[in-house]
């Protein structure tokens, strides 16, 4: 199949410069706040690893890939701190802030697998013992710039990949953001989104506004209607209608982690989506890349789910929306189990079941 | 079975005196602005028709009952106002109140059902032709109060016809509010949880926070709160979740309308939450006054289902939280069809399948 690729698009008429999430700065990582979306657009400097653990811990930065591509950055800034010229304190320096980083958030595997490759980086860095510590330094940041343009080159192929699910007239859903804010460019679930609509095909977006934080809403929405995509908002509790009302064909997320046997741990809200599809018949995809995909993690049961503060349910808005001192329950994330799934779209093509064989097929 | 009643439950130790959402003022209508919960308390005074049509089309009293109780009362505001002394002029007067005051909202039932027991009481008054234009509106308003005492007991009634569902360490989900700020007293769906709670019943309760107007977070939690009743607060795409973990024997909620084959239509959400309840074999249980029971629609299909402003889903808290421009389907309602539900509850007893003979059965 020869398609124009989503790099042509951007050079099209009818293309758009999407807002990127993170650029690498000379000595700082440059990260759009995506908080405070679609309100403002501010950037912010990040000089130490210390800011970039904040950023992580406080969501300022979000999915997957693109916290993976932060930590990884993160590394770097540990690495340009260092004071001395010994090579060994510079590696232990260097392992010592990677294992900081990954204490950040739980659940999303692209942090440990991109924290894990830096690491390794070094560990080579230092055993070649070559040049001084510039050398190494710069020899690290080529290491985090790579993770940071394959990803957008994996993206790019996720959305080849799914571009065949695409037909005119058709209905998509989709929950949270995975899209070019959550990765280096165009996304996981919403890659396929921004090729299908470059290649003319007429489809409807359904984006769930995704409680408590609302990166739907804010991100989804946005990004959506910036590349002039017909997308409608929705709460989280009208997906049911909607897929009753038989206007939705697909339903396409991206996730945080897939266990070796294919279950899912995506934004709280995928599981009861999951549930919905199969009731009504739709086929549920997940769009993910290699680097999410957890062979180490038998089952779902055994990814760490975070739990987040109750402010972000009770005062969500800047706006006390409960009574004072109510119980909450807020977990980040939950589980599909695998037989939810329809199909893993990855960069290496679209996998279905049996995931545990065909999973663990991917990385040979 | 015999039980304390709420009455009773009321004067005892671990009573409360629960908010009321409505009260008869001589010449006005004092109502909670429920909008404002559970930030402020503020009471509104309400001395016309047009205030009563405003204040339910914008939401301040909510809940289908209570929403049937206002109207009552909005009828005997006009016929307050009526300038004349001639009975058809009279008439004439307060049976356009009431065309008036339909048109405030279209999916409860109950607004309509007050309003019909509102006009074939001006006709009788208007048929016995006796005393004055004081007399008149004095039966007019005993009426309304009649409506508003009535439903306090259905409430109780559907509250210990629902009491056998609860056990010890269980734990049921709630949607919305259906509690007593939706009604005169007690609630249809809360009503057994205050029960159960004072007959020293140990269970919890899980909130959906109800996007958008969040009825969950602000009224479900602020009455179960006040009264003492373990509440934990989820919002709506974690119900699934909480199903999945086991933590939920019972789905009880209230509705706006119920079609003569048990089709149910209630607020935005419930729908999805029935589906989920049937992937996890827990039963699902709507509580309903008959009045709220309408055997002139035939199906769920034939219930108009409200569409209210987008600035509900983009700007629910006082603060923009998605683009602007951006597309919004924002229903108020949707419909569960019959066959998720397991039974509907009423002041007269359980009801099962088949819904349309044992329904129609009800009512005679």
């Amino acid at each position: 199949m020869s398609l124009k690729s989503i790099k042509e698009a951007a050079t099209s008429k009818t293309a758009f410069e999407p807002l990127l999430s993170l650029r690498w700065g000379e000595d700082k990582l440059i990260m759009l706040d995506q908080r405070l979306l679609p309100d403002s657009i501010v950037m912010l400097d990040l000089y130490t690893p210390e800011e970039v653990w904040e950023s992580i811990h406080a969501m300022k930065v979000r999915g997957a890939p693109a916290i993976g591509i932060a930590a990884a950055y993160g590394v770097v800034l540990a690495s340009k701190d260092f004071g001395g010229n010994q090579m060994n304190d510079w590696l232990s320096h260097v392992l010592k802030a990677a294992d900081y980083l990954a204490t950040s958030r739980p659940t999303a595997v692209n942090l440990f697998w991109a924290l894990d490759r830096m690491k390794a980086k070094a560990e080579q860095i230092a055993q070649s013992a070559a040049g001084d510590v510039t050398t190494w330094h710069t020899e690290l940041l080529s290491e985090a710039i790579a993770i940071h343009q394959e990803d957008e080159e994996v993206c790019r192929k996720i959305g080849e990949n799914a571009l065949p699910l695409f037909k005119d007239g058709m209905g998509v859903l989709t929950h949270c953001n995975a899209g070019g804010l959550a990765t280096a460019k165009y996304g996981t679930a919403l890659a396929p989104m921004y090729l299908a609509h470059e290649q003319g095909i007429k489809f409807k977006v359904y984006a769930d506004e995704t409680r408590p934080v609302l990166q739907g809403a804010r991100l989804t929405a946005f990004e959506l209607q910036q590349a002039g995509i017909d997308v409608t908002l929705i709460t989280d509790n009208m997906a049911g209608m909607v897929m009753s009302k038989g206007w939705v064909q697909a339903i396409i997320v991206g996730t945080d982690r897939i266990a070796a046997n294919g279950d899912v741990a995506n934004k709280i809200g995928t599981y009861s989506l999951a549930v919905l599809a199969k009731a009504h018949g739709i086929p549920f995809y997940v769009a993910s890349p290699l680097s999410t995909i957890d062979l180490s993690t038998p089952t779902g049961a055994h990814i760490p789910i975070e739990e987040r503060p109750a402010s972000e349910v009770t005062e969500g808005f800047g706006k006390r929306t409960a009574p004072e001192g109510i119980k909450v329950f807020n977990p980040a994330f939950d589980v599909t189990p695998n037989e939810y799934v329809t199909a893993i779209i990855t960069e290496k093509g679209i996998v279905k079941a049996p995931f545990k064989d065909n999973l663990a097929a991917l990385f040979n």
